[in-house]
């Protein structure tokens, strides 16, 4: 259904309960919050189940949502979540309303609102509470905007579209605190992030004329830096800032003396077949493995793979 | 004079000179390079000004607009250029037509197209340009979007507005190649750009409880990741990335065991009156000195001021 009628829908039903995804990220939480926000000024009921794994950037935003323990939804509705095998708790079979923009949803809600061609979720839900209040609030805005922004990179990423930019701008004219929340998402790191990013820049190593770029994200380092997990988003990116990079590797201490390897690529390499003679997986420009000897040991394996699929 | 007259003062007139500004930033060169394209297609005589000091990325988008040698243009006009200062060449007191977005304008042409409410003067010219031939090209929607996504820092700088945002979408509508350009221009750098931030994020020093941030430059680092004058842009913005910090300096060795410094600040710190101390000036969040004494004894004399200042 069009998010005219996930609107509609929803004002005939009451007490929900607004489920997000595993490892969520700005848009699962941003969406799903605006939308509860939403729902409680047409007189709902509406909780946010409460995710243990938010980050500590995003739970202020979102945290006064979440619903007590003895809450009893009559509907379940899931926000940004494209397959069942994405919920952290065993809400397979019992969501009735599928909010997203994954193109690769599964489909395995009773009704979906699902629109591939948006870059977040939160663009979908910023036309259901238009249509749900006729307004939008500006904590609404803010919510939207951080659902919006971090998906795309704060407009980075190659799926910023005009229509995410118009929206961006429609959220900036509701109230959204885009300066500030810019700071907070993408403008400032913490001091042992900083301290972490050099020791990954100093020893990223290139190889193959340039091709093949390795960051080593090691123990040591952490503990050098005296960076936490909070301090580790998205690691997996630095690699791929260097120029003439076709195939960018993460390499991270895994315990038991493995490691956790993530590939990204460009598009005319297959980051999905490498990881798979690993036993990984994922999609082309993105996918994992892990092997179960150190670091430097995967990254020699991983380079002669290369070589083959290469060859 | 506002866009849609400045189209017509143009149209009444041929053979022009562009005039950009020195270091010359995607602004000035994407807003000027667009208006040539478009004073052209309205058949008219136009050239870029050929300013020496375009960086490498962008050079490819604008030479082939530079004037020849024996060019002599009827009416000059400048394009983002706020004093006559920021002229590299004598054109103080030729200029007939100054296009620009800056506050600080210090009002030098015979007649203005000043709109300090815009993030980019490319905005300004987008404007002209759709009065002038009514649509705009491939070529002109990629360069104004190099203007108005570099002076706005992709989006992230509390500059960025609705109206910034609805431009953006106007010109990715106008085949503007959002996805490349934010590769070239934001999210790839170079592999010695990669080294030498390991190296300056490795030695950057937090001082006074994290609230003053040094980072240093030195030409062993520069030595150390084989990097060039054209991998240093915006080097001053890196210590500003640490979280809790109200001061940000950046300390560069300069020719004779000098150094050159950049201060940044949170709003409550003027950085222009620490600056002051040593004989430099600037802006009170944006503001530069020179000290006769290498980096290390600059940072000393540096923290001793601001502690002087803070009390």
């Amino acid at each position: 259904m069009r998010a005219e009628q996930a609107a509609a829908w929803l004002a005939a039903r009451d007490r929900f309960l607004l489920v997000t995804h595993r490892n969520p990220d700005g848009d699962t939480m941003g969406s799903a919050a605006a939308l509860c926000s939403a729902l409680r000024r047409s007189g709902k009921t509406a909780y946010l189940w409460p995710n243990p794994q938010v980050i500590a950037k995003l739970l202020p935003f979102t945290e006064s949502y979440n619903a007590p323990a003895d809450f009893a939804p009559d509907c379940v509705v899931s926000v940004d979540v494209a397959t069942e095998k994405m919920f952290a708790e065993g809400f397979a079979g019992q969501v009735e309303l599928c909010i997203d923009h994954h193109p690769s949803n599964s489909h395995y809600a009773g009704e979906e609102c699902i629109d591939p061609a948006r870059a977040a979720t939160g663009e979908i839900v910023l036309r259901i509470i238009k249509t749900l209040c006729g307004d939008l609030t500006k904590e609404e805005a803010d919510l939207l905007y951080i659902a919006l922004s971090t998906d795309c990179g704060c407009f980075q990423y190659a799926n910023t579209d005009a229509f995410a930019l118009r929206d961006a701008a429609e959220l900036l004219e509701a109230g959204a605190d885009n300066a500030r929340l810019n700071l907070l998402f993408f403008r400032k790191v913490s001091v042992p992030r900083i301290k972490l990013e050099g020791l990954i820049y100093q020893n990223m190593s290139f190889h193959r004329d340039g091709q093949v770029v390795v960051a080593l994200v090691t123990d040591e380092m952490l503990a050098l830096a005296g960076a936490s997990e909070d301090d580790c988003d998205d690691l997996a990116g630095l690699a791929g800032r260097a120029e003439g990079g076709r195939v960018y590797i993460t390499i991270r201490d895994w315990p038991g003396g493995a490691s956790k390897v993530s590939v990204r690529s460009q598009e005319d390499f297959d980051s999905c077949a490498l990881c798979a003679r690993f036993g990984g997986g994922g999609h082309k420009m993105a996918a994992g493995c892990n092997l179960p000897v150190p670091p430097l040991e995967a990254r020699d394996l991983l380079l002669k793979a290369i070589d083959e699929v290469l060859a």
